[in-house]
């Protein structure tokens, strides 16, 4: 095995070159064979095998930077480094991460998770060597997906002032996580599929490969090749209009030829942008044809492609179900994404209603606005994205939806602990930012058919409204009893005395688990449903403030600025003789895991609720 | 006067197309003579009259729809559509808006004033005409400073996807607020000053003199103009790589072009950008010579060009004192802004450390992430943005800074009340949402000199850290007392008893005249200057709470979220036995007038918080 020679960082340089090809190949076949066991990003990591190795092969790490934009598509990298092993418990708790991670080598820069970054901290970075006079060299890796992103377009309209040396690697297969959308992506579509495309490459490597491998005449040569590639008519020069040096496109499964062209890009002395062209999936069958599929995948069967898990229904798919619904009754519902239209299940609207449906790219910031624009032309727009990338539009959700009053309604997914994928990716800060938008509605659903329900609400609701609930399964019906849904009322699920539980969406579930146990006990909770987290019921807390001595606010979020602040605040205000117990998760980052160890750490599951529960009671009869 | 014969909208009509230059002319000098009494947005006003005449001119508001980027541009607009009156009023307490306002008039759609939201919130507008099939012309009109908001770019990526008309005026003034810079701004540039420009202006000026007015040819004439410019080898066709339609540049102050050109592309089934070039300040001597001077201006004399009020020494001035000094003293200090060198205070560091200062444009996400890369490359960089346009980078603060514990140092500017600009300005969010950041450390000097001492505290402090204060006069030193600032803990500024009062930034000089009050109707209250807003002083508010029956909290913010409410929580946490009286104002957006109206509406002032005080003491006694 190639691969039991490379233990540590630029091991990779003692391959044979001649061997390039039988590594990767090793290379994929261990991932696909780690991957298949833990789960994990494969379509994305299969198509950087040889891109990666060429950086290593090009780069002097840790010395020189080397920047994964997102970062899912950091296993080979983390192979090359030494991490080899960690693949056994990669995205299991304490285990190895799927993402950089700067804890765990000096050759990963940043804990990165979200996309369209890496060109704006490359840059920085860059500027920072520039000002040190130290040398080294910076690569951001980015994919045509994440160049959407509006930062990324920020970024390289400041690149163009850099007075040194910084390449952008475009890695372009096409895809986001889904199919690739908008201007942009024609424009690198032209620039790999032009008639003369074979011609150019064969020029572009013919040019390369008379480019002497050292010395100050490099930079003019390296400008007549662009001049030359130019000449022959290259369609789109979107780069070269910003002022950036661009070369490509080149053969992402390529080494040599990959190698050639960073080496040359080294020796620039300003942000040159290196197009390389991958396959996601490459190599694998199953992930070639279905990339979205394999983008993040659960343990699957190698031979079949099929995930070896029977995954419950989720609040998902419950939303999936429910918008279908709501378009069913409205022509007027139209749904908007961010590159997500699988994850947010969006898929089914879509593909019942292609008109009214619009995934806008990553572009969390227009996708936002845009929704407003909809909006005030009589449309009621759905926007669904995840917790995290939704906290791209704060500014947005502000001053285009909120200050407008505009009727769009936010299906907030992945709202709370996400488990495998991490810190960058748990939706634990969502209710507390959301909670400072002024004329905002939040919502969270108990259970599936509640969900639907919310979905119903809002379709009739005339103001800006958020439907916050997690990843993960979901119960189709957490009681029978239902309760009709009213503006800012919560549901009492059970009537007891002394402790009162306000739990909020999926947290229901641990709730009630925990007042079977406590009860058990002897104790006797009343368990409210909180269902609007802002505004929340006040007259029901009021209410009930005489007959319970304990109020505990259950809600599967970061603690600063979400509900139990808010109620804290009320209770403080209104002098309400409670003791609160905010049950909510403190200020913190948390890693990534398996969702249920998580929620035992944060006392989340319901032997924990209980605990801290009893701890209260026993300190108020103390 | 041919202004009195427009009181209406599309009254412009009527008006004789011989008379058009002395209409503009009459604009320009109503807009002088106002502007110069009530203060206001001036510069961009004087760029942008002929262009907004032009559009009354081709569209039927309000049944078309036109949204300015930003909004502060829309000054002529308001005087077209019958609000004369209004200017005599402007940005005054209950007076006419400088920005759109949808409660005005039923031709300003949005309420807006951040940058580079047009492109979205046309497009939606587009789509949704498009799926109604209603007809109607949408044009949103967006600066090149805009341009660079990488949102602008999301949105323009996704409008290659419209099936309809939508047009784009890139109102070309080469200047943000300041100067423009990056990549965009340089393609701009070329195509307006290539060395072919005549003669492209002549041929496009030809090519739309043949243009016929009517008809379904025009779509092909257009298309055939624009090969024909395009032959003229114009040097930079970035729009053009993106499938977007082009046509340009248009001279911005010739009505009569730019009728034309609106004329055609309105019947293009497209999206299509109409390049249209301005001067700022036009007509004006010395917002021509200094724009940026007359960007936002208080009252101004004509003659002179001189403002009339003198200003006392601001917070931004000892902000940019206190960051020369930390230049001075440690060469690893570098400054960042987001086109506000001049607002910002770091106009001064700009001039004496050029290499050391980064203007990335309007480009507040990339600014954010840049830094956290300057600062993993050893430096120590200092990111000074106002309070409201800060929320646009809320995701890169916490996945880009708070995540990767990277030693960046926000300089929140106009944190509060902001005055005169209104809803979209004032900065009364950040303090709860940078609450919900888990790691940064958020601070609030109470004078001039306390902000340079926070400042030096930066320099050698190892985290995330944010410094918030507001808009206008800062006292130079409130006490002459002065505690040495520590991490965490606040500073006792008068010991009293029975009230505290906890006060944070500008805040304590409110806190300090209302003590004098209370001491004076024999109340004895204790004065606590909060410093930390996260952490805050968990100690002091433990020690204090035998002796303090109310405790007061004073924040010049929103409360949702902030600090008020973590108190609240900490309270209710540690069951301690204050009376909490939360002074900050409730959730919801405020509008413009004069600082000192809005402070007494919010019972900020002495007087209020007096009185607040007073009824809180009386409801604990009763």
């Amino acid at each position: 095995m190639l691969l039991d020679s490379i233990q540590h960082i630029n091991d990779i340089k003692k391959i044979d070159p001649k061997d390039y090809p039988a590594l990767a190949a090793e290379i994929r076949r261990f991932l696909l064979e780690k991957v298949s066991k833990t789960g994990g990003h494969l379509s994305a990591n299969l198509g950087v095998v040889e891109l990666t190795m060429a950086l290593h092969l090009v780069l002097d790490l840790p010395k020189d930077k080397l920047i994964f934009d997102v970062g899912h598509q950091c296993y080979t990298h983390k192979l090359l480094t030494g991490r080899r092993d960690g693949f056994d418990t990669l995205r299991q708790d304490g285990g190895m991460s799927g993402f950089p991670k700067t804890a765990e080598s000096e050759c990963d820069l940043f804990d990165t998770g979200h996309s369209s970054t890496s060109i704006s901290m490359g840059l920085g970075l860059a500027q920072a060597r520039e000002l040190s006079g130290e040398k080294y060299t910076v690569v951001s890796v980015i994919g045509d997906g994440s160049m959407t992103g509006g930062m990324a377009f920020e970024a390289l309209n400041n690149a163009t002032e850099l007075k040194g040396n910084f390449i952008i690697v475009l890695n372009d297969n096409g895809k986001s996580i889904g199919d690739n959308v908008g201007g942009m992506s024609g424009a690198f579509q032209n620039l790999r599929t032009a008639p003369r495309y074979n011609r150019i490459k064969q020029s572009v490597k013919n040019t390369l490969d008379r480019i002497p491998s050292v010395g100050n005449s490099m930079v003019r040569t390296i400008g007549k090749a662009k001049d030359a590639v130019k000449q022959l008519l290259l369609p789109s020069m979107v780069f070269e209009d910003m002022g950036l040096t661009y070369l490509g496109p080149i053969d992402g499964h390529n080494v040599k030829a990959m190698v050639k062209a960073f080496e040359a890009a080294k020796r620039l002395d300003r942000a040159v942008i290196v197009h390389v062209v991958t396959t996601k999936g490459k190599g694998y069958r199953f992930a070639e044809e279905d990339p979205e599929r394999f983008h993040g995948i659960g343990p699957f069967d190698i031979i079949t492609g099929k995930e070896l898990r029977k995954k419950d229904k989720s609040y998902t798919e419950y939303a999936s179900e429910g918008l279908l619904s709501l378009g069913d009754k409205d022509e007027r519902v139209v749904g908007i994404t961010a590159a997500m239209a699988g994850g947010t299940g969006l898929s089914a609207f879509q593909k019942r209603y292609p008109d009214r449906f619009f995934d806008v790219g990553i572009a969390e910031q227009h996708a936002v606005s845009f929704a407003s624009g909809l909006a005030k032309g009589g449309y009621k727009p759905y926007v669904c994205i995840y917790s995290t990338f939704l906290q791209r539009a704060y500014d947005q959700i502000v001053h285009d939806v909120a200050l407008q009053d505009a009727k769009v309604t936010f299906l907030i997914d992945r709202a709370g602990l996400v488990g495998a994928d991490g810190a960058t990716h748990h939706g634990m800060l969502d209710a507390g930012f959301l909670q400072t938008v002024p004329g905002l509605t939040l919502m969270s659903p108990r259970d599936g058919e509640e969900l639907k329900e919310m979905l119903e609400f809002s379709l009739h609701f005339a103001g800006p409204l958020a439907i916050r609930y997690p990843r993960g399964a979901a119960p189709e019906a957490l009681y029978t009893q239902r309760s009709p849904l009213v503006y800012g009322q919560a549901e009492i699920l059970e009537e007891g005395c002394d402790i009162l539980i306000f739990a909020m969406g999926a947290m229901v579930k641990a709730a009630k688990a925990a007042c079977e146990k406590l009860r058990s006990e002897g104790l006797t909770p009343t368990l409210v449903n909180g269902r609007f987290a802002k505004p929340f019921d006040k007259q029901l807390l009021r209410a009930l403030s005489g007959s319970h001595k304990v109020l505990v606010v259950l809600e599967e979020n970061n603690k600063s600025g979400a509900l139990g602040e808010q109620i804290a605040e009320f209770c403080e205000e209104e002098t309400l003789a409670y003791r609160l117990l905010n049950l909510a998760a403190e200020d913190a980052f948390y890693p990534h895991g398996s969702e249920t160890k998580l929620k035992e750490t944060l006392e989340w599951d319901p032997d924990g609720i209980c605990r801290r529960i009893r701890e209260t009671v026993q300190e108020i009869n103390a």
